[in-house]
């Protein structure tokens, strides 16, 4: 066992985007775990845009995380050292460990485990996981795409929407990706296999370029983006058509207001919040469903790995960039 | 008969609130009926804020009202002469005469004849006509309503607004009218017993008043303002509620943007558009009931009266400032 635990703490709330300099990292003891807890090593940190509001002191959203603590995250990790009966020293989890190298596994519920010859384990970050639940539960149970349908995916390449444009493709949607840049574009078009790309980076009139790409309109979205992403997608709604607001990543870092009543009322279109902490009922059914089509081919895995705790904050940061294509994962263990 | 058929014309297109300067009055020959068609004499005209949104010429949403011809609007009239055997001299009918005297009925669908001796006439016009259908669609079809939810309803004091409270409360909500100045307000409280009336006129924090007033949070909202008012609801809606927008009286004149991503996310909201048209197979159904109401008691018919043809300018351009309470009517017929 290493002898010191690498924390990544807060330092300061960004402003705008998040960046390495938001962040500093400290050595701390490796924690020792009490009767009913169990420490663990991070193997993988998941590394997701939502956390992004809760670096803020602005009240109205989500708790924050205050200053001088350990960054939150989500995790694939190793049990270490087990004092409770349900893990057991060698196990794989799924937990929150933060970004560290060491934590605690505290909670009270029964602990995630997963099976590493069922599949890769770092899926359960991504596309097993909350993306994929994310995808499929804002293009199944919230927009009820239907085959034939068009359905548009912002963010496309990253780790719900390359999710997303793969169930929406195994639904038999007419799939349309947004994304920014060559690299993106490429591949939505040859991994993902969509049936159009929009690259909003290159695009001077996002909506001419979505109308183009959807001559039927817009069924239905999944929309993460938010801002003048969304604009274009209301400006392109059919009617009766259903927009899923599952995140606002250009919006995280201020609370601009946007929207098109027109196209609500006159397209009577429907705008739906989207939260996947009400859908874990539902969550074992769908992960056996998308792990099914992730066997039969239907839903590749994307990731896109960086090495090292150390470079967390920078992998975090670039999600707000132009990041590479699939689930952004840091390897913790070396 | 008269000799002549008195025209209100549009002169101009409104750059923000119609006025009556926008119109102009002249006079043609009163129109002769063809075989297959029916001479009416218009009643009453019911002004309604919708066909703001037809005096642009911005493109993108319902088609334009060509200057110089005669402004829409539905009435009810009585038939002076009639070439089609669905129709008698006398008949009271629904229809869309326009602003003039005098229309000729072409419709191919058989006329909706009305019985002045079951209901006034002129309720065909709101309560028991496409306001009362816009209130009681929206509140049950799309909001789905249930007994002990909180409701709020803008422009409450309106021909919509205020056949919503009475529906709403009916339904066994709690109602909370959002109305301007004291007569709206006392005519809530008074008049449609309301459960908690708010004053945008007279509160300096919308957000604020509307939270006192809903300690529990927003369920359902009929919102046909929109802009700010839009979003005080949405910084009070409750976790999965739904706001049914059937208007934005607010941004008729611009489409300036609002809402709120943050809340429908967080609060898992949903935004509905609704149009009336989309619901007119299951009107005659909805009439009954709300007719049945009405002899009930629970419904209360609530208008406004402006007497004169050549008023109807100055009646349709109050809808946009703080108009008087109900139903606003123009009396044509002397």
């Amino acid at each position: 066992m290493a002898e010191a635990n690498r924390r990544v703490v807060v330092r300061a709330y960004p402003a705008d985007l998040p960046g390495p300099e938001h962040f500093t990292i400290e050595t701390a003891p490796v924690p020792v775990p009490a009767e009913g807890q169990a420490l663990v090593r991070t193997v993988w940190l998941g590394m997701d845009p939502f956390p992004r509001m809760q670096l803020t002191d602005r009240p109205g959203g989500p708790p924050a995380i205050p200053l001088g603590s350990v960054m939150i995250g989500r995790g694939v990790a190793r049990v270490v050292e087990s004092r409770r009966p349900d893990l057991t020293a060698g196990d794989w989890v799924v937990c929150d460990p933060g970004w560290q190298d060491y934590a605690l596994y505290t909670a009270a519920e029964t602990p995630r485990k997963l099976d590493p010859d069922a599949a890769p384990p770092s899926a359960a970050l991504g596309l097993l996981g909350p993306s994929g639940l994310t995808a499929y539960f804002t293009l199944s149970a919230k927009a009820g795409v239907k085959a034939g349908e068009t359905v548009v995916v912002t963010a496309a390449a990253g780790s719900v929407g390359s999710a997303a444009c793969q169930i929406a493709r195994t639904l038999g949607a007419r799939v349309v990706g947004i994304a920014g840049g060559a690299e993106q574009i490429a591949f939505l078009t040859h991994r993902l296999r969509v049936d159009a790309a929009v690259d909003w980076q290159a695009e001077p009139d996002l909506a001419a370029a979505l109308r183009a790409a959807c001559p039927d309109g817009i069924h239905a979205a999944l929309d993460t983006v938010g801002g003048a992403t969304h604009d274009a997608i209301m400006a392109n709604i059919a009617v009766g058509g259903r927009v899923v607001m599952a995140g606002f990543i250009s919006g995280y870092g201020e609370r601009k207001p946007y929207g098109n009543p027109h196209a609500i009322i006159f397209r009577r279109a429907t705008l739906m919040g989207f939260l996947l902490a009400d859908h874990m009922a539902d969550a074992p059914a769908a992960l056996d469903r998308l792990a099914g089509w992730h066997r039969a081919g239907s839903l590749e895995l994307f990731e896109n790995l960086t090495i090292g705790l150390e470079n967390a904050p920078a992998a975090f940061a670039g999600l707000f960039r132009s990041p590479p294509p699939g689930k952004q994962l840091v390897r913790v263990e070396p």
